[in-house]
């Protein structure tokens, strides 16, 4: 089951970043190298910082094939996209989730501290979307408006306070991935965002 | 005679990456980074990678000395860089084709997938370009405007179709290198691109 | 004492990340990776360049702790970050110069060539500030206007040399040191910047 929500995550990151080089009127190739690196640059990120390599894209060919065939389809039925626009934002927040716990779980296989063990989920989880951006020349989005890194990062906490009590770590794994589809899903309908740092200038 | 040509392909990526730079009003030091990294900067990433670290640049002094006299000369020489134009051209289009095979091959040597090979050449021969772009704030050209990418492609292509025949390792690498020259080549002067995804909004 | 020179550059590295992210009017998470980033990135891309991995800051937390704590403290205390402008800069330049060895005995110990060792050294003391500069979406500044790069190789040749001579390692590490240090200090002070390739064309 996991399998299918990492092929659903990988889908709906790799539209995303079709959508945004469509918008940048990249051509065909460009189109593809941005929703491969939205889809698996968190995590070659991630694979190169701990020296997982090759890094997994490359010998997990998943990756490949879901990217090459939902991105080509993208381009295809680029004018029905907007259909699908609830469908794709809960698989992009569903991707973020199990991705954020995959980069924790990472972390924890190589030994290293919970801290760091959080920050390479959220480095899975998001700095796909920020090279993606990089590539785009725009300044990544995760910077400025969204509650993205937070909900990681929450998830990220749980894992590690839940891996205290005596639950199977399945458990552990779903519940947090869900704290951080729930913090987002949350957020975005309520609106809720970091307090404004800036807002003492506007006044 | 292929260390000649890589020599040849490092000198012509290097002072394309003096000649973005200076249109950038960068420095002396910044144009040295930048001539540094659109040499090396597609090797490096492919090297990270795969785990091949140290990368090669840091092994092989051969690249560090041909980037520096070349990049060297080339600020020196900048007033007469226009004569070389096509020169320049057709040494950036050898480089290319070559850069591409040397990559396919790591990948090999690495045990990877055939696709994940093909990524690799394109990533040796286009990445160093990328790098280049985004260090200098520009939205990569590779993704816009040239039939790079699609070039580097179809030789690493053919160069698994050629291994399947019972014809020299030394041929496979040749014709395919070949390939991605004469695509690019082609292409250039006959003005194709691929297909404009853009063109029904224009209309 | 060489650990609290580190610190003290850390601590510096970071209020420059977060001084440049809250330019950039950018969220309280925002604000901390780029702090991180500005800290630890070059010596990221080194670790990830010779193969150093995991890298250093995922193992060793005073990296994690002083770059949360300093950019708190610099959020917290925005309205007061003028005052400590010179301090600041002190210590950023003192920082500065410790990467920079830092990052050539990094080298020394992968058995690079000497060329290759001031590299790293100044990958580590700069590409912080450039990774920094890329995410804020600015063409680096060190391309520009610093005489940043300069002073690390100069401290790196300065290395080398001494190490010919029968001092102690200690003392080659701190003369090494100071010249970075001293060289952009004589710079900022004297406002000396390399010739300007570009004046005849302002003529």
């Amino acid at each position: 089951m996991f399998y299918i929500v990492e092929i659903l995550g990988t889908v709906a990151f790799s539209i995303s970043g079709v959508l945004v080089a469509m918008k940048m009127r990249m051509d065909f190739f460009g189109i593809l190298i941005i929703a491969f690196v939205t889809s698996v640059g968190g995590g070659t990120l991630r694979d190169m910082l701990i020296g997982n390599t090759p890094v997994t894209w490359m010998t997990d060919m998943m990756y490949t094939y879901v990217i090459l065939v939902s991105s080509i389809m993208a381009i295809i039925f680029r004018s029905k996209l907007n259909y699908l626009r609830t469908s794709l934002f809960l698989f992009d927040t569903i991707g973020i989730g199990l991705y954020t716990i995959i980069g924790v779980e990472k972390g924890l296989n190589a030994n290293l501290h919970p801290i760091i063990c959080i920050a390479l989920g959220t480095i899975t989880a998001c700095f796909g979307g920020v090279i993606r951006d990089i590539l785009c020349n725009e300044i990544p989005v995760i910077f400025r408006k969204e509650i993205y890194a937070t909900a990681c990062i929450l998830g990220g906490i749980v894992y590690f306070v839940l891996s205290e009590f005596p639950i199977g770590n399945n458990w552990v794994f779903m519940i947090s991935g869900l704290v951080v589809i729930l913090t987002r899903l949350l957020a975005v309908i309520f609106k809720i965002a970091l307090p404004d740092l800036y807002s003492e200038k506007k006044g």
